[in-house]
């Protein structure tokens, strides 16, 4: 055990190596296997796993941890949202898209500033951890401070600079540069805190077919191409095909729909995360299957927006990878990756009139390991396997009354646990949620007030 | 105050007036008021709302309770459920409709003795009041025992024997037996528990139209005509329309819809609670209109069984009365009408492409007052007026992350929070849960293992 000193009066402790000692764990390695009060031995100091079994390791650990009313496993993967956004939660619901976006979403937008997406991004940060994800993919502005609240909660993010050209005073080249401007600052963090190379990662944040020209498509995919030589990861975020005015507008325009004409300009890959998509045809889902592109599932908000529901049974069935994302806390109106996961398990039954369909352990792989294979970041983490990252949830299953009586652990958490049986999450090895207390965003009841004053704010600058 | 002695050491004490001073009072009044920083007065010797105001009254109370985080509401009823069947929660989950009945379901129903009833009974009911429900509407067999619990634990129900003669060695007279015997073992506890008078309330049970004899189904009917003359309310509960093989059998065999079929022997009525009732063609809206009948949407039951969806939009439009029930936790696996409601609110916008259908407040109306009026129970219950009683939910704003900031209560409710902002519940001015306490029900952890311990049992016999 290392004790540092930070200034005079703060001390930090690292314990070295941390055991658990599990009633479940729920490994979701290659053999899907599910361990009976076993151990996993972490090392703090990597991050990493060294350890998983029946026996008690004979080498000394600093810890152990008794996790007897407990399932451990591979915390969550948020495959999208704009995190900052829990600023404008409920602004405002149950009205049109149109009146949505132009009364209230965007010019709320134009008010804010860099410290309020700051405050807002740590809100929004909290709000994943205490839903079990360790590993969210964001787009927005001022992505910077987005970055710095993840820096510090000691998470792991996907992040996208959100660039568009339809809006006067911008051109692809602008766009082109706040992405390359965005890159520097992450390159300048990954420098000066070795740390943070597998915690942040960087994308490319095309908003949509519709709010981004044919040249800036291009640019973005020439910019992928181009960045791979040097980053282990790029991929490619973009919203496609999320509303039905959005398909119909584009078959009219170019012949095209969304996905096709992204096919035809050369910009679809395995590399593209595609969000939403919710208005395809079966030769749209061909396309998307064909090019290997990764599909974003944000039930909630396609429902609450009234956009409709991606066809996410039959992409699955066609071979397209689909992850789950909650989208923002403006559309959703939680970043609760359980509400959501909850969500797509029941709805696809209903739709398809299977109610075999989208069984709980796959919407629970949907969440962990096919999202880190999708993603490439499989070696890193999204099972519970000696020398990945020790990124866990840690349910206890005595909690709440729904934990009683139970059959089958994937299904106890998707459909009969919510939040308060989310009791500790860790990331890369530390601790960051316990019992109700986050242990790396401080003060988080003044970032509350905080940002619940700059609501205020905004409320008041836009008279509503 | 007075204070009662009940054996040696437990001491109970009746507080006559209670004042609450609430930062919001949703009221759900005619002009669907919010309230500021006003006072609600409450005598618990009758259960009553006595006093309503911004000013504190001038009368003393016993106590006042400062609740300046909270919304108080009225508190939910959900129309809905077969409470025991906690016992089978997620008994199985994910597969096939025959199959999960046939294999599962019902097998373990056989096995279920009375005392299981009763123990699963307190959990459910336990469930329904941590969600800030006060009223349920329920299905079952041993009925007596749900009654006995719903006396213990001081909520309101209305309660149904379940009964059908398809099956071997049953008849319309041994179906009707079975609801008197109910009837009369309600009527005991009337006579003996005076307060039990406006908690629990009698119903007819007919199972389905595809469980239930043409002949026992127009006895029902009679039933509830002759028993008009002794009770205040009656009311049918059936299962109507949940499948398509349902619907589709039905025209076969009769050339009838269920709603078609029922209508044609005189069966619907203002007072039948039609549950489910997703498969329905725009002439049974018309029929269920004409008839006044009362349908009641279970959204998570009906995706997770792939039964449907049900167009609650078009029944609205047509003035058919709503409401919504969660069903049991085999099928949905929760009794949290929160969750229910926030789903109801999503599923319908994403169906019908408008994001502006079933606003929250509309939600929370079939939750409320909408219910009470359907039922013919707004006398008593469904807002907070002066003169109804003090059925309320309280709500703390400032205990999740989620609740911050908001904009509007209703959207709040609906789309934010979860059970963990319930604080409080009331029902007939008595507390009957305090920050995760039950304070009626008794020893939940002794009854959540009971119960854990019948679905071993059960699963042991059943092997598997």
């Amino acid at each position: 055990m290392k004790t540092y000193f930070f200034g005079v009066s703060v001390i930090y402790l690292v314990i070295d190596l941390i055991l658990l000692k599990c009633r479940y764990i729920a490994t979701f390695n290659t053999r899907e296997e599910i361990l009976e009060n076993a151990y996993i031995g972490i090392d703090e100091k990597s991050g990493k796993i060294e350890y998983i079994g029946k026996e008690k390791p004979q080498k000394p650990y600093d810890e152990v941890i008794e996790l007897n009313k407990h399932v451990v496993m591979p915390s969550f993967i948020n495959a999208h949202t704009h995190v900052p956004m829990v600023l404008l939660r409920g602004l405002k619901d149950d009205v049109d898209l149109h009146t949505w976006l132009n009364k209230y979403i965007f010019p709320a937008e134009d008010r804010l500033k860099a410290t309020d997406i700051y405050y807002g991004a740590l809100q929004g940060i909290a709000e994943l951890i205490e839903s079990g994800t360790s590993l969210f993919i964001d787009m927005y502005f001022y992505e910077e401070e987005i970055a710095k609240a993840v820096m510090e909660s000691g998470v792991r993010a996907i992040l996208s600079r959100g660039v568009l050209d339809i809006t006067e005073n911008r051109t692809p080249e602008t766009e082109v540069k706040k992405t390359l401007d965005f890159l520097a600052f992450l390159e300048r963090m990954w420098s000066s805190n070795l740390e943070t190379r597998d915690r942040i990662f960087f994308a490319l944040g095309p908003h949509a077919p519709y709010t981004c020209s044919r040249e800036l498509l291009i640019l973005m995919r020439e910019k992928a191409e181009e960045l791979k030589k040097k980053l282990n990861n790029v991929w490619i975020n973009i919203h496609v095909a999320e509303t039905r005015n959005e398909f119909e507008d584009f078959l009219e325009k170019t012949g095209k729909s969304p996905v096709s004409y992204l096919d035809s300009i050369g910009f679809l890959g395995s590399d593209v995360l595609s969000i939403h998509t919710i208005w395809v045809r079966d030769e749209d889902l061909a396309v998307l299957a064909k090019n290997k592109v990764i599909v974003v599932h944000n039930p909630s908000s396609n429902l609450k927006l009234g956009s409709g529901i991606a066809p996410v049974p039959k992409m699955l069935e066609k071979g397209i990878r689909v992850l789950i994302g909650t989208d923002s806390a403006a559309s959703n109106n939680r970043l609760d990756i359980l509400s959501e996961a909850r969500l797509a398990a029941l709805l696809h039954k209903g739709i398809t009139g299977n109610p075999a369909i989208l069984p709980a352990k796959k919407i629970l792989r949907m969440l962990t390991i096919d999202a880190a294979k999708a993603l490439g970041l499989d070696g890193l983490l999204g099972s519970i396997e000696v020398g990945k990252q020790a990124d866990l949830v840690i349910f206890n299953i005595k909690k709440t009354l729904q934990a009683y009586p139970f059959h089958d652990i994937y299904s106890l958490i998707i459909y009969s646990l919510d939040l308060r049986a989310v009791e500790k999450v860790m990331v890369k090895g530390r601790w960051v949620y316990d019992n109700g207390q986050f242990l790396t965003i401080k003060n988080i009841e003044k970032i509350l007030e905080r940002n619940a004053e700059t609501r205020r704010r905004i409320e008041d600058e836009l008279g509503i």
